[in-house]
C-alpha cells in the first residue's frame, strides 16, 4: 500500500533537482476508539465527558481527600498539556516540501505502530488469558480470605489493572508518537525564522506527551487505588484493609511493563536497523551526507526516531514511575500495618502526591524554556544552557515541594522527626538523579576527556577506536554504581533513624526511606521525560530540513538542536538507568511482603550460600547477557537487509544519485517494519517466559527435596542478579553508544582530520557498533529489569 | 642494552635479502637461584637433593601413609618431565637464522619476565609484611587456641604458606616460558622435516611445563601440610584437630593467584599490545603478512606469546588448582567433622590423590601422541584428531582413576555407599569439563554456524562485524551457564544424598559433592595444560619459519599447528572459566566456614535482601565491569605506542620496507615491556584493594548500625555477584575473540572474498578488537574470580 504510494509520489516543485517523497496526506490513521469518539456529538462528547469525571471524583471523593486532590492536579495538567499541543499545533508547517517529508514520515510511523501494537495487545490478551488462569488457583492471604476476597474477584481485579496498565503504556506510547510526527514539521519551519522558536516548539512538543505519560501513570494507579477501595469497601469493618490494597495493583505495573518491553524492542531495533543499513551504504560506502533524499532507507530511519525514540521512551518512563509508585505503595502499607500508624492512607498515597507535584513542577519548568530576548535569527544562547537552566528551576521547586508533601503526608505523632528523615531521603534521590545526569554527560560530551581519549584512538583504526569505545563504556559503570550504592544505603539509614519502629521496637523505616529516595529521583520525570523527547523531535526536524533542501543557516540551527538533543537522549539514558535500578530494588522488597503475606511462612531472606539459589543468580545474569545479545543481533540481521536493499537499489536504478530517478522508500520502511516485529519477539518471549521456568522448575525440585518457597527464593536471586548485571550492561551499553556518537561528532568539528578522515572512518564505525547498544538494548534493558520485577509480584503464585 | 644489540644485529647468511634480528646468544638469563645452585659441584647437589627428599618423605611419612604417595607420584613426574625435556632439547636447532630469532625471542622474554616478577616479588613482600601485621592482631578460634596455636605462629604460618604459593606460581610461570622459548626453534626446525614430529617435539614440551605445574600445586600444599603437621603436632592431644588444618594453608591460594593475576595482567597486556600494533600498522596499514621480518614489533610479538600466554597460563592454571585442593580440602575437613568420622584424613587428602592420579593419566596421554606411521613429510591425519585423541585416552583413564580414588578415601562405614554419589559427583564434573570444551569448540569453531555467520557479517563492513561478534560473544554465555547450574545443583544433589548426616540427622555432603565436581572437572588439568601450552609454542615457530623465509611446504605445517593451537587455546579457557566457577563457588564455602570459625558467631546465609548487602554485590559486579575496562583499555593505550613507534621506524627509514635498512626490534620490545609493565599496576590494585576497602568500610558501618557480620557478608555478596559476573564476562569477551579470530581466518581461506577484500578488512577489525578480549581481559578475568576468593578468606580478619 504505501509501496504504490511511493512509486506516484510526487517529485516536489524543484524539477532541477527533483526531491522524491510519498505523498500520503489523505490516510492519517487514527486509532479506533478516537474514530468512534470523534464521531460523536461534541455536546455528547462533552456530557459523557464530564460524567466520566464526575464519576472518578465521587469515587475519589468516597475514599479519600488526597486522591481528590490527585485528580485535579491530573486533570488541570491534562488541560495544560493540551494548551501546549495547541500551541505546537498553531505553528506553521512550512513550505509543501516539508509537508510532504513529514506526511511520509507520519505514515510510515503509525503505520508501524498499527502493526506493532496490534501484535502487542494480540500477546497481551493472551497473557491476561494465562493470568487470570493462574490466579483462579491461586491460594489467598488469611487477611483476603477473611475479608470476603474471593479467587474470582482476585483474578478479575489483577487481569483489569493488567489491561488497564497495557492500554496507559500504549497511549503513553502512541501520544508521544502523535505529537512528535507533528511537531518534527513545525519545529523545521519554525528554525527557518528563529533557533529560539524552533527550541521552544520541541521543548513544548516533547511537555506534551511528557505530561501525559506521567499524569496517566499516576491518574491510572489513581483510579483503580480509588475503584478497589469503594468496590471492596476497604476498611468497613471484616473487609479488606487499606494496606493490603496497594498489593491487588501490581498487575498494572506488570500490563506497563509488558507493553514498554515490546514497545522498546521493536521500536528501538527499527529505528538502529534502518539507523545503521542508511549509514553503511549512504554514509560509508556511497559518500553521500545523512538523511540525504538519495538515500532509499532515510525516510525509514526518520520513521524509527519517532517509533523508537519518542513512543518507546515514554512507554517506558510511564511504566518506570508505574511501578515505583505501587512498590512504594506497598512498602508504605507494609511499614505502616507494621508500626500500627492509625491513619496509613499518607505513607500509601504519598507517591502520588510526590508525582502529582512533578506535574506542577515541570510545567512551570517547561514554561519557563521561553523567548525573552528572541529578536534575531541566530541562537543568542547554547541550547543546552536554557533546557539545563530549565531544569535548575524544576529540581529547586522539587526539592520545595518534596519537602512540603512529606511535612503534608508522613508526618505521625508516632515519629515525629519521621517526615523529616525522609525528606532528606527525597533530597538523596534528586541528589542522585543529578548526579547520574552530570556522569552521562561526564562520560558522553565531547567537552570532556573521556570522549576527546576516545576520539583519538580513531586514529589509529578501526580497531582501536572500538577497544577504547568498549574501555570507555565498561569503565563508565564505576561512578554511577558508587552513587547508587551510597544513595541505597544511606537513604535506607535516613529511614531506619527515623524513629519509625515497629511492635517489637525494631526500627523499620529504611526500605520505605529507599522507596522515598527512589521518588525523590523521579520528581522531576516529566521535566526530564520532556528533556528526552525533544532529541528526536530536534533529530527528525534536521532530516526534514536536510531532505527539503533548506539553506545552509537552516541546517546549523537545526544541526545545534539535534546535537542538543543527542545530550539529552543519552543523560535521560542515565537518569532512566538510576530511577529502574532503585525501583527494581524497592519491586523486590514487595515481592518478598508478598510472597510472605501469600505462603504464611516468613520471607526475609535470600540467601545466596544455598547452591539452587545461587544458581538461580547465575541465570539471571545470564538472562541479560542473552537478552543483550539478541537485542544487538536482531538489529545488526536486520540492517544487513537493509544494506542488501539499499545497495539494490542504487545498483538497480542508477540515476538515483543524480537525483534523476527516485528511490523506493517505502521498500526500506516495510522490510525494517516487518523485520523488527519479527526480531522483537524473541528476546521478549526470553524475558517475559524464563523467570516463570526457572520458578516453577525450583518450585518443582524444591518440593521433592523439602524446600519450601525454594522457587521464590531462586526467582528473587535471579531477580537481584538480573538487576545488578542489567544496570551495569545498560550503563556500559548506554555510555558507550553515547560516547561513539559524540566522538564521531567531535571529529565531525573538524579535530583529527575532520570528516572524510581515516580517523573520521574510523570514528563511524564506533558510532554504527554504538546505535544498538544505545538506543536498542540499552534502553531494552532498563524495561526489561523493571519487567522482571513485575512479572515476579503477578507470577508470584506459580513458584509457591 | 637490547638496543645496542639489535643495532649491531648480524644480518644472517642470505645478504641478497639481508634479514636482521638480534644476536643476544651470548645472555642467558638464569634466576640467582638456578645459579648458585649449577655453581656447585654436581655430588654436593646430589646429596643435598638426596638429603631434601629423605626430609620431605619423612615428615610424609610421620603424616600418613597417603602423603608418601602424593610425594611419590609427584617426584616421579618431575622425573619424567625432566625425560620429556630431555627429549625435546635433544632435538636440533636448525639453521643459524632460525636460532638468531629464537635467540632474540628468548631474550625479550627472559629480560621481560626478569622485570615483571621482579616488581611482582617486590609487591609480594610488601602484601607478606601486611598479611603478617594483619595476623598479629587477629582473633583466634577456640580450636586454635585451645591447642596453644599463638598469634604469631599463625602470622608465620599465614605468610610463609602465601611466600611459598607466590613462589611456586613464579616458577611454574618461569618453567612455562623456560620450555618455549627453547622448543619454538626446535618446532620450527622440526617441521622441516615432517609435521608429526614437529607436532610430537611442542606436545612433549607443553607437557613438560603442565606436568611441572600440576605437580607443584599438588606438592606445594602437600609439604604444607604435612610440616604444619608434624610441626604443630596435630591430633595429638591437646593440639589443632586435622581437620583445623587446611584452614591454615589459605595463604597458599592466596599467593597463587596474586603472582598469577600479575602475571596474566603483564603477560596478557603485553603479547596483545604487541600483536595489535604489529597488525594494525604492519597488515593493516602496509599490506605485508603477519610475522614479516620487516615489521618493527615482530620480535615483540613473538616475545608476547611467551609471556602472555606461556607463562601467565601456567600460572593461571596452577592457581586453579592449588585454590580448588584448599578449598576441597577444608569442606572436606569441615563435612567430616559435622559427621563425626573417626579418620578424616581421606577427605581431606583426596584431592591430592586425585591431582596425582592427573599427573599419571596425563602422562599417558601426553606419551599417546607419537608417531607410528610417521614416514612421510605431510601430515597424514588432521593434528586436532590426534589431540582429541589423547585427551579422550585421558579422559577414558581419569574416570577410571576418579572412580578408584573415591572408593580408596572416601568409603566410610557411616555412608557404605557414599563413595559411590562421590564417584557421580566426579563423573558430572568430567562430563561438564568435557560440555564446555564443546561448546567453546561450536561458537568459535569456523567448521559451525556462528562463526560462519560471523564471517557473513563482514561482508557488510567493519560495523555489522563488530556488531554481530558481541552478539555471538554475549550469546556463548548462555549454555555453559546452564551446563554449570546443572552441574552445581546435581553434583550438590548427589552429595546431599549420599548418606553422610550430621549429629542432628541432617544430610551434609552437598558442598563436598560439589567440591568433588570441581575435582572431576580438574581432573584431566596437565593435559588441558599440555593443549594450551602447544599453541603459543606452535604459534612461536611459525613466527620463526616465517621470519627465516623457509620454503612453502614448512609454512604450511607450521600454520596448520598454529591453527589447531588457536582452537586448542579457546577450549582451554572454556575449560579454565568452568572451573574457575566452580572453585570460586567452593571457596566462598570455605570462606563462609572460616568467618563462622573465628567470629563465633554462626555463619550460614547471606541475604541480598539486606540493602548493604545488596550494595556489596552491586560492587562486586562493578569490579568486574571496571577491571576488564581498565584492562582493555591498556592494550588499546599500549598498541597505540606500538603503532607509532613502527610508523615512525617505517617514515624514518624507508629502506625497511625494500629490505635495504633494518628494523630496530629492540625498541619495540623495550616500549611494550615498560608499558604493560606500569599498565598491569591500575587493574591489579584493584581487584586487590576493592574487596579490602568495601569489606572495611562496611565492617564500620555494622559497628556503628549494630550489624556483626556486615562487613563480611558485604564482602560475601561481592564476591558472590563479582564471580557470576566475571564468569559471564570471562566467557564473553573469550568467545567473542576466539570467534573474531577465526572468522578472519575462514575469510582467509578465500570464503567471501579471502585475502584483502573488505570482507577480510572488516574481519581484520574484529580480530584486533577480540585480541585485548580473549587474551588479556578474558583470562586476566579467572584469576580474578579465584584470587577475589582466596583474598577474602586471607584477609577476613580485617572484616570480622
Amino acid at each position: 500500500m504505501m509501496d504504490e504510494d511511493v512509486e506516484d509520489g510526487n517529485l516536489g516543485p524543484y524539477q532541477d533537482r527533483p526531491r522524491t517523497f510519498p505523498t500520503m496526506r489523505s490516510k492519517p490513521y487514527t486509532p479506533l476508539i478516537l474514530r468512534i469518539l470523534m464521531g460523536l456529538n461534541v455536546r455528547v462528547l462533552i456530557i459523557l465527558l464530564l460524567l466520566c469525571f464526575g464519576a472518578i471524583f465521587y469515587i475519589g471523593a468516597c475514599t479519600s481527600p488526597i486522591i481528590v486532590f490527585v485528580f485535579s492536579i491530573c486533570i488541570i495538567s491534562f488541560l495544560f498539556a493540551i494548551y501546549l499541543t495547541k500551541w505546537v499545533l498553531s505553528k506553521d508547517e512550512g513550505p509543501p516540501e516539508m509537508v510532504q517529508i513529514s506526511d511520509a514520515i507520519r505514515d510510515g510511523a503509525e503505520g508501524y505502530f498499527r502493526t506493532q501494537y496490534g501484535t502487542i495487545s494480540k500477546m497481551a490478551l493472551l497473557l491476561a488469558l494465562v493470568i487470570f488462569g493462574i490466579y483462579l488457583f491461586r491460594s489467598m492471604t488469611p487477611q483476603q480470605e477473611s475479608s470476603g476476597l474471593g479467587r474470582s474477584t482476585s483474578a478479575c481485579i489483577t487481569v483489569a489493572s493488567f489491561l488497564l496498565g497495557a492500554l496507559c503504556s500504549g497511549i503513553a506510547g502512541y501520544v508521544g508518537m502523535w505529537v512528535s510526527v507533528r511537531a518534527n514539521v513545525r519545529v523545521a519551519s519554525a528554525a527557518r525564522r528563529s533557533a529560539r522558536e524552533a527550541l521552544q516548539v520541541a521543548v513544548r512538543a516533547g511537555g506534551f506527551s511528557a505530561i501525559i505519560v506521567v499524569g496517566m501513570a499516576v491518574i491510572g494507579v489513581a483510579i483503580l487505588y480509588a475503584t478497589f477501595y469503594v468496590w471492596l469497601g476497604v476498611d468497613s469493618p471484616g473487609s479488606l484493609k487499606v494496606t493490603d490494597l496497594p498489593l491487588l495493583l501490581v498487575g498494572y505495573g506488570f500490563g506497563a511493563s509488558f507493553v514498554a518491553l515490546f514497545a522498546q524492542l521493536g521500536g528501538g531495533i527499527y529505528t538502529k536497523a534502518a539507523d545503521v543499513g542508511a549509514d553503511l551504504v549512504g554514509k560509508v560506502e556511497q559518500g553521500i551526507p545523512e538523511d540525504d533524499p538519495r538515500n532509499p532507507a532515510v525516510i525509514a530511519d526518520l520513521v524509527g526516531d519517532n517509533v523508537g525514540d519518542c513512543a518507546a521512551r515514554g512507554a517506558d518512563l510511564f511504566e518506570s514511575i508505574a511501578a515505583e509508585i505501587i512498590s512504594a505503595m506497598i512498602l508504605g502499607g507494609t511499614m505502616a500495618q507494621r508500626c500500627k500508624i492509625e491513619d496509613p492512607s499518607g505513607f500509601i498515597l504519598f507517591p502520588l502526591v510526590v508525582h502529582s507535584f512533578d506535574l506542577v513542577v515541570s510545567s512551570v519548568g517547561i514554561l519557563s524554556v521561553r523567548s525573552t530576548r528572541d529578536s534575531g535569527v541566530k541562537l543568542i544562547e547554547d541550547p543546552m544552557a536554557i533546557l539545563q537552566k530549565g531544569y535548575s528551576v524544576t529540581i529547586f521547586l522539587a526539592v520545595l515541594t518534596f519537602g512540603a508533601s512529606t511535612r503534608w503526608m508522613l508526618y505521625t505523632e508516632q515519629a515525629p522527626s519521621a517526615w523529616f528523615n525522609f525528606a532528606l531521603c527525597g533530597l538523596v534521590g534528586i541528589m542522585t538523579a543529578y548526579a547520574f545526569v552530570w556522569i552521562t554527560k561526564y562520560y558522553t560530551d565531547y567537552k570532556h576527556e573521556p570522549v576527546r581519549t576516545l576520539a583519538l584512538s580513531s586514529s589509529t583504526g578501526h580497531g582501536t577506536n572500538i577497544i577504547a569505545g568498549i574501555s570507555l563504556g565498561l569503565e563508565s559503570t564505576a561512578l554511577p554504581v558508587l552513587v547508587i550504592s551510597v544513595a541505597i544505603v544511606s537513604a535506607f539509614w535516613l529511614g531506619q533513624t527515623s524513629g519509625l519502629i515497629d511492635e517489637t521496637g525494631n526500627p523499620t523505616g529504611g526500605l520505605f526511606g529507599t522507596a522515598v529516595a527512589t521518588m525523590g529521583m523521579l520528581s522531576t520525570a516529566a521535566y526530564v521525560l520532556t528533556m528526552d523527547m525533544f532529541g528526536p523531535i530536534a533529530d527528525n526536524a534536521g532530516g526534514i530540513v536536510e531532505m527539503s533542501q533548506q539553506p545552509e543557516s537552516v541546517r546549523e540551527i537545526t544541526d545545534v538542536l539535534d546535537a542538543v538533543g543527542n545530550t539529552t537522549k543519552a543523560t535521560t539514558k542515565g537518569f532512566a538507568i538510576g530511577s529502574a535500578a532503585l525501583a527494581s530494588f524497592l519491586l523486590f522488597s514487595a515481592y518478598m511482603d508478598e510472597v510472605a503475606a501469600f505462603a504464611q511462612i516468613p520471607f526475609r531472606e535470600v540467601d545466596i550460600a544455598i547452591p539452587e539459589v545461587f544458581v538461580g543468580g547465575l541465570l539471571g545474569s545470564m538472562l541479560i547477557f542473552l537478552f543483550s545479545a539478541w537485542a544487538c543481533s536482531a538489529v545488526g540481521r536486520t540492517a544487513q537487509e537493509v544494506v542488501n536493499e539499499v545497495r539494490r537499489q542504487f545498483i538497480e536504478r542508477p540515476g538515483i544519485m543524480e537525483y534523476k530517478e527516485k528511490p523506493d522508500y517505502g521498500r526500506c520502511v516495510a522490510i525494517v517494519a516487518s523485520a523488527s516485529l519479527r526480531e522483537m519477539i524473541k528476546p521478549g518471549a526470553l524475558a517475559i517466559i524464563s523467570p516463570i521456568v526457572v520458578g516453577f522448575l525450583f518450585r518443582i525440585l524444591g518440593h521433592f527435596t523439602g524446600h519450601p518457597l525454594l522457587g521464590a527464593k531462586v526467582v528473587a536471586a535471579m531477580l537481584m542478579f538480573a538487576t545488578v548485571s542489567g544496570i551495569l550492561m545498560a550503563l556500559f551499553l548506554n555510555t558507550a553508544g553515547g560516547a561513539w556518537d559524540n566522538a564521531k561528532k567531535f571529529i565531525e568539528t573538524g579535530a583529527l582530520g575532520g570528516k572524510g578522515s581515516e580517523c573520521h572512518k574510523a570514528a563511524i564505525t564506533g558510532d554504527t557498533v554504538g546505535d544498538p547498544f544505545k538506543d536498542t538494548a540499552g534502553p531494552s534493558l532498563h524495561v526489561l529489569i523493571k519487567m522482571l520485577a513485575t512479572i515476579t509480584l503477578v507470577m508470584a503464585p506459580i513458584f509457591l
